[in-house]
């Protein structure tokens, strides 16, 4: 498994009893993300068993409430556990003043940095990386300014083929890094093994997009193109394309548009409007279009 | 009924998917007030059916997170639900600064304005008053500045006699203010009428003491006699005395001490800390100092 994302909240605007503000966990490549943070996030991160410790990373989309005023809460929490290591917080410029003046008011000290990453760009730029994964904006449109991320595997390395390395007896176990990384093997008699008969291929690195809130924004697609996973915001259904059109955010048709454009694999819609008692209409509407579609749900899983 | 107290959670520190930090809910002579807002006190307040637009007034403790920071997220919502009556807050210095960032970073912008009201004096003072009840500070002793709040109704006004009045056939509607306020009444033919013949005694006004967080401080005593009901804290049991002085929090038996000494009718006790697996020994604690004692708990309400 190189990627699972779990849904801890996936409605709009107020909290409900069981309708909570967006937040995200994604696993990738043994990277542990959580992505936008409304109110109540620690509480569904306990309730659907996310660890607090493995998430050195947090992505915020956009300073609105349903998107970050959970986020003071798990970093007052992250003090009290005794974390030691550094959290990394991306998001739009103003999340460093806002956080460091609630830990100023409420006198929270502890015993970890916190490293922030201001964003204000208004193009796609790179702003993780280490050597299993990267992560790039998805500039996206909405009443304030806001990011969706694109979640990249690197290029995984080659599989040994043991067999065929049994086989010819002359490769030791210090010659598997050379291997894996896609060198051929040059016998004592001279003769060289092509790495191809030697490895098979990796699988494919997976890729997760995630945008939330937005307009329709064609222009995102040569961005999130191929994408194996994307989430993307569904407010509302056509029948209020005019109140999506005025609060920036898109119809589950929209939605579907993209993912068809972009090509993904898979398309999870969520972030509705509570004027909508139920969603099905929604998976209905989207997949008129693009197909698979699924529901974001509080504690869904999707595996890639 | 006069006054009701709703506990909509009654935990420290972190929020757990059973256990909310502090916010109350109170009733008293038609006036809805909230006390404090831990992360998540908005879904609270849907859960246990808390109108919000009845409440004009908050009051916030302190400003430790899991006593405010569920605030912004409320006024946020007041906002998305159109609220336009003020909202008053009354609360620490800071509170004003903090809350304000938020809307700013988030562009939240709504047709209610907000009135704050912040506290510095380390005596008790009056904050709120109108013609039904009044509110006044009680200084408590914690990490940070800390107010309690003692919640007064105003002396009633007399109930009528209508079988007395009845009788007398010469008292009119319009005679009925006077005599709910104490008058006497005089008859045409210049006999006076005691106003006790005429009315009973009202029913005594209600008070209700809120006291958290704070240190075991019996200088707060002469403040909240006779409460008819008090809420004071109590994070640890005597078997951690030690860390609660060092915290400055109280054990069950400070609270149930300070319950006694000011010869209150009834205690709740809360803000329990989650090393404690059952909440039962903190009354048993408590019980043996001061009778009747009760535990919040979620969802708990009490009538005086």
């Amino acid at each position: 498994m190189n990627l699972k994302l779990t849904i801890l909240g996936c409605h709009s605007a107020t909290p409900r009893v069981n309708a909570h503000p967006t937040a995200q966990y994604l696993e990738i490549n043994n990277r542990h993300f959580l992505i936008d943070c409304g109110e109540g996030t620690q509480r569904q991160m306990r309730k659907h068993k996310v660890g607090f410790s493995k998430i050195n990373h947090i992505f915020i989309s956009h300073l609105h409430g349903d998107h970050f005023f959970g986020l003071i809460g798990l970093i007052s929490t992250l003090g009290i556990l005794n974390r030691e290591r550094d959290l990394h917080i991306y998001g739009p410029e103003g999340i460093e003043e806002v956080t460091n003046l609630q830990l100023k008011v409420s006198k929270t000290y502890s015993n970890f940095s916190l490293v922030f990453h201001e964003l204000s760009s208004k193009e796609s730029e790179l702003i993780y990386e280490d050597e299993k994964v990267f992560v790039r904006t998805i500039p996206l449109n909405h009443r304030v300014y806001t990011n969706g991320f694109l979640f990249t595997e690197k290029e995984n390395q080659r599989n040994l083929n043991m067999k065929a390395i049994a086989k010819l007896d002359e490769i030791e176990t210090c010659d598997y890094r050379s291997l894996k990384i896609g060198k051929d093997f040059v016998l004592s008699n001279g003769k060289t093994i092509p790495n191809s008969e030697l490895t098979f291929d990796p699988p494919k690195p997976k890729t997760y997009a995630f945008c939330s809130d937005t307009s329709y924004k064609p222009d995102i697609v040569p961005i999130i193109e191929n994408a194996d996973l994307l989430y993307h915001e569904a407010t509302f259904l056509s029948d209020r394309e005019d109140l999506a059109k005025k609060t920036k955010h898109s119809t589950a048709r929209q939605a579907a548009e993209i993912a068809k454009m972009a090509d993904v694999k898979s398309l999870v819609i969520g972030h509705y409007s509570s004027r909508y008692k139920e969603l099905e209409s929604f998976r209905e509407e989207a997949r008129i279009i693009f197909d698979p579609v699924h529901l974001a749900e509080e504690g869904k899983e999707f595996i890639v």
